[in-house]
């Protein structure tokens, strides 16, 4: 679906008056909050693993905002496995003004083991089917 | 990316503690607004206009259910182009048991215009480029 | 407080921001969610059990809207008890328009056990009074 | 419906996750969010106007609370009519317990004109019937 | 940081679309939700127990009130240490006019044990330092 | 109330179910959200303008995090004041185990005109008094 390297974008918001700051654009809380949980997402299905936290992100320019009833999409791809962490690269757009809204270099996750801490997840390059996304419930 | 007919599937949700019910699974009434709001998103892009509402569902079977930290995605196709309206099939899948969620056959969104009342869009089938995307601001 | 058959009205909501879509009408979404709310609640009150899941839903027509300020009001009514189902009918209005915003004939939940599976829940007719009502609390 | 004085019992709530605090009970925040809530509603219907907003709110004892997945509800009940206030008794029971939660003797709220200021109402008794309720929306 | 008796402005918020009424200034639910949560923080680390709940508020006239995109700001005291029970003077000022919005002369919080029911504190006087804030987590 | 380049702790959260992810520690999402909000708060004291928008964030280490009931606290200073930007330092602390939670080197808001572009603020240093909180609401 992607050559490797690439991001898929999957993820869409459409921007609603919660997300507004007063000056009726796109509220900076609530896309990195966006950005966040899509990382989480991508992070379980590239790990293999529901317990992932953030660990780093790397500098961010807001190079473009959007305004209500926009259409942003945020896509995110694998740049590095290390031994207990998995580093993304994130970009999110306007699909209305074909902008780039904001892109982060490095957004790494580290995997979790049952006690908590960090423990190796084993994997070395990006999945593309999705034979790693975890089987079993959290919650049991 | 699809071929015609075909689900393609974006937005992913993860479930949190806030969606779910007393019996701690997920809520129906949180699925039914992502799924509202998955079918504007997609109904923006393939009709070019950010105005447009909910106007039909067809019957509902909740098949199968989630739990707290599974992942479920959400997919989308256009299925007929009336002359103001859009009319949609739904799909909601566990990512994390692989099974179907719930199906929509008919999900009917109304193309508006300016004056708020129906208006015809001018489309008679699927865009997979993304040629339709409103470009104007609607809050401008 | 109601003829058999009759819907009593109970649940009221104040629409406000974060319950509009672009067009500035109710969003589709937010009404699905307060349905559901709305109907668990009812559900809980018949069936005597607050584990109970939303099975099924009838197709449902979105007749007319409400704006910002506007408020609305759900009624519920048990149509027939299954033997480990309840199935209710389902009305939102609008009271400043006194106009019905939709219905929907068939909304059904199921009855849960300890387990989490369906079991019987020994009802045949709807309760006025309030004898039913869960008097454990479901988290203890 | 009531008696004149009496209270009438409408909307409902389910304890939800979000709604509790460390303590594992009901998080006095929400509940007072909810009060203020149906207060508003109410208010709007006796004095068929959407433009209502709190001036004051008599003593409050939390008597009982409330767990995870319990039912509430609440009711109010006009109590004095002046020139531009709305007088108003409010209770809030808990479903599964039969326990009153709390008690708010006097809540005021004043009916505004278009300019934002105190402007009288004209009324001097309950309305049971819905005779009142604004008739146009006020966000045209 | 503050004399005795004198209250220190903690807390502050930027009054955001989802927190006004239809008449476009602040909702008092809002309002009385946020003055909860800053008097639970406080209780926290004046009682050095993660486990405390409203009791009691005393009359609270709205004297004033905020528009969109105004800040706000909560600041609390201790007043009087009970053996089990923690009462607290509460402000709300508008930052950008200066004035009062409402003022709290009494809200009572209980420190509860272990059981869940009251229990003494031991303490009898307000903390500016630090030594209180529980230092176990509430959920381990 | 802080020496010149020291931090100023203001808002404190309390760590509640919605903010934790599914390790059940505090979600990054809701983290980031809150600190681009208070942020926010900051820049529109130290600028006298509600028209401030997030343009950069240097890169974050998250070293340690925080569970449900704990207390966080964000502190900010300003760092550099350019003609239309404000750069300010942001630390996050849990108070439950005086840990830094994470700290940002540089968080950049831009200060915009009526015309919603950049604008020169007119100022180069703190201001510990608040004269420069804005005087006009936004929303008039």
């Amino acid at each position: 679906m992607a050559a490797n390297g690439d991001i898929t974008f999957h993820t869409r918001k459409w921007v609603r008056p919660e997300d507004l700051n007063a000056n009726g654009t796109l509220f900076g809380g609530s896309l990195l909050r966006w950005i966040d949980e899509e990382a989480a997402i991508y992070a379980i299905i590239q790990l293999g693993n529901g317990h992932a936290v953030t660990k780093y992100m790397s500098e961010i320019n807001f190079v473009s905002s959007a305004k209500q009833g926009d259409l942003i999409e945020m896509g995110l791809t694998a740049t590095h496995f290390g031994r207990t962490s998995l580093t993304m690269r994130a970009e999110v757009r306007n699909m209305f003004t074909r902008q780039s809204i904001l892109t982060i270099e490095k957004l790494v996750f580290v995997n979790l083991g049952e006690d908590g801490q960090p423990a190796p997840h084993g994997y070395t390059d990006i999945t593309y089917t999705r034979d790693r996304v975890p089987r079993q419930h959290l919650s049991t």
